[in-house]
């Protein structure tokens, strides 16, 4: 398993560049894509590469010490979620900028999944990792077990584990979203979100309290709705909402899988004839497309994935670059959400 | 560049178990995760791995002669788009049923950026391709470049390059789309889509002019966009063609970036005082979340970009499996499509 041989036959660029009779920087910049290279010199080096049996290998460098693989392992917990995969760009944008890739795996919030994907990626020595934890023991992420590797969370903190992590304002967002409803007059306001446990949905919630709990208002549980990550369930919750015989006349919703539920029964009930007065307005948690042609109105807590994919990226590229990793306290970089209107454009 | 040095002291997973006292399977379970291994064992375990300096090493199989690196490289074209983010997820779950991991890019659509991240992938001796092509030059895909690393494209052909393809059914699924329209009765169905030279945006535009002419209805070239792959410039078309004297009473729209922006443009009408009756019907092609609460009749041409990338790995996954992988011929596998009004659940 840990065997490595060597392949010994394996040709220099330097020979390469001999039996095509060019330079070894034609050679590497042909196998580098071809740019700037002509054709047909293009295709010396190839028939060349061919003939000796000549192949870069990228993955070599990490055998070689001081060398690292220029991997970086990226776990995420669903890409087919816009938010997540503009997270992941922005984390792929980042590290493509210092030649990395990124080893990309979902862990559909899996505890299991997340602890074999991050064995995974060891065993492959990425040079460090950027996890959306899925909530789960996270004892496969302790120092000991990752070694120089360094780790950065993003969207939620893992208590007890001292590593950089990328936040959004939770609390804030969620306080000022809420606080926007009652300044509209709303005093029952519904709450749709994540399971207590997810770190962000625990944040989110403390938000809307905060916010409540501010104006003398008691949380009524009946309009608590804390189990729901997907729109489907968080349809049927919506729904429960809506028959309770004191419906709320709003709903905070502290992500968008969340909106896009209670979004989805609120037009069930427009096409069943109700009118559009009577249903809840709604502020979301996360942007999303077209949220201005809502029905009802909708006001968003707006934030940047990408940018906080970069960010992420950012903190791990600095951890790279220090020669004691451990020298540098760990941060936490909260990045700011803006209460809005959906934008008009 | 070329040459690899051998480590050398690597300790064995042996060595390691022997110093900690284990079997070699509860270190080999250890570094996998910890998964059924007792705490204390996994503390041995790790004590020895840290003593001994081992480290296990996923990418140095790819050194070792018929042994794989298990990373299939995979670069699309914009991870931001929920679509694309859905089809790397179905690659991404198929191929790690196999034990593989994708190493993933984003090109942005620039065939420079693809050239260059396909010699970056293959520099990491990836065992196998998936590619959004760019629609640029493909001499980086040719055969004598690639070698025995199979490449699976996905959306697009790319003609004179014999390799699997999977596509959706981009004409028929335009062509009922805009057969929808004329049968509800319009006749000055508006075209927005993609630049003319992608492959999507040629055969969806093809589908649009077959209805058109089974009708006997001439194109006008008024009513016809096809620069456009961001929702702002698709926005901008839909005013224009909305400003013409002779206005579009339905849309087709050959993508949801193209349907966003037409919906948006809609949205400030509607804001401005026009009613929804004056504003055109659409068709999009690519389903889009929410579509049935737009205050347009809104019918997409649905499918499933996960199941259109499961099927991206399965072909590529078949090729890994066949010894002679030119043995079989190259396959061009569409995906089908379904006219329907947006999902009311």
């Amino acid at each position: 398993m840990a065997g490595v041989s060597h392949p010994g036959k394996q040709p220099t660029v330097k020979e390469v560049a001999q039996h095509a009779g060019v330079s070894p920087m034609t050679v590497s910049r042909t196998l580098a894509g071809g740019a700037n290279v002509r054709p047909d010199l293009q295709e010396r080096v190839l028939a060349a590469v061919r003939e000796l049996g000549y192949h870069r290998n990228e993955n070599a460098r990490s055998l070689r010490p001081g060398q690292a693989s220029g991997l970086i392992g990226v776990a995420i917990t669903n890409l087919g979620n816009p938010y997540y995969g503009n997270f992941a760009l922005g984390v792929e944008e980042a590290v493509a900028e210092t030649g990395r890739r990124i080893v990309l795996g979902n862990t559909g919030g899996d505890p299991a999944r997340e602890r074999q994907l991050v064995a995974d990626f060891m065993g492959r020595q990425v040079e460090g990792l950027v996890l959306v934890p899925s909530g789960g023991p996270s004892d496969h992420l302790r120092p000991e077990r990752l070694g120089d590797v360094p780790l950065v969370l993003a969207s939620r903190r893992i208590y007890g584990l001292d590593v950089d992590v990328v936040l959004l304002d939770d609390v804030g967002g969620a306080y000022r979203g809420t606080r926007a409803l009652l300044d509209a007059g709303h005093t029952r306001i519904g709450y749709l979100g994540n399971v207590s446990s997810a770190f962000t949905g625990a944040r989110r919630y403390e938000g809307y309290m905060r916010a409540l709990d501010e104006r003398g208002i008691e949380v009524d549980p009946d309009l608590v709705f804390r189990e729901h990550h997907d729109s489907g369930s968080a349809s049927d919750a919506t729904r429960r909402l809506l028959d309770l015989e004191r419906p709320p006349t709003a709903i905070f919703s502290a992500n968008n899988r969340n909106s896009v539920g209670a979004l989805h029964e609120i037009g069930r009930r427009l096409r069943g004839g109700a009118s559009a007065a009577e249903l809840p307005a709604l502020v979301s948690f996360d942007d999303f497309e077209l949220a201005e042609l809502m029905p009802v109105p909708v006001t968003v807590v707006d934030h940047d994935p990408r940018e906080l994919g970069r960010e992420a990226a950012r903190l791990l590229l600095s951890r790279l670059r220090i020669g004691d990793r451990t020298q540098v306290p760990a941060r936490v970089v909260e990045m700011p959400v803006r209460l809005a209107p959906p934008p008009s454009d």
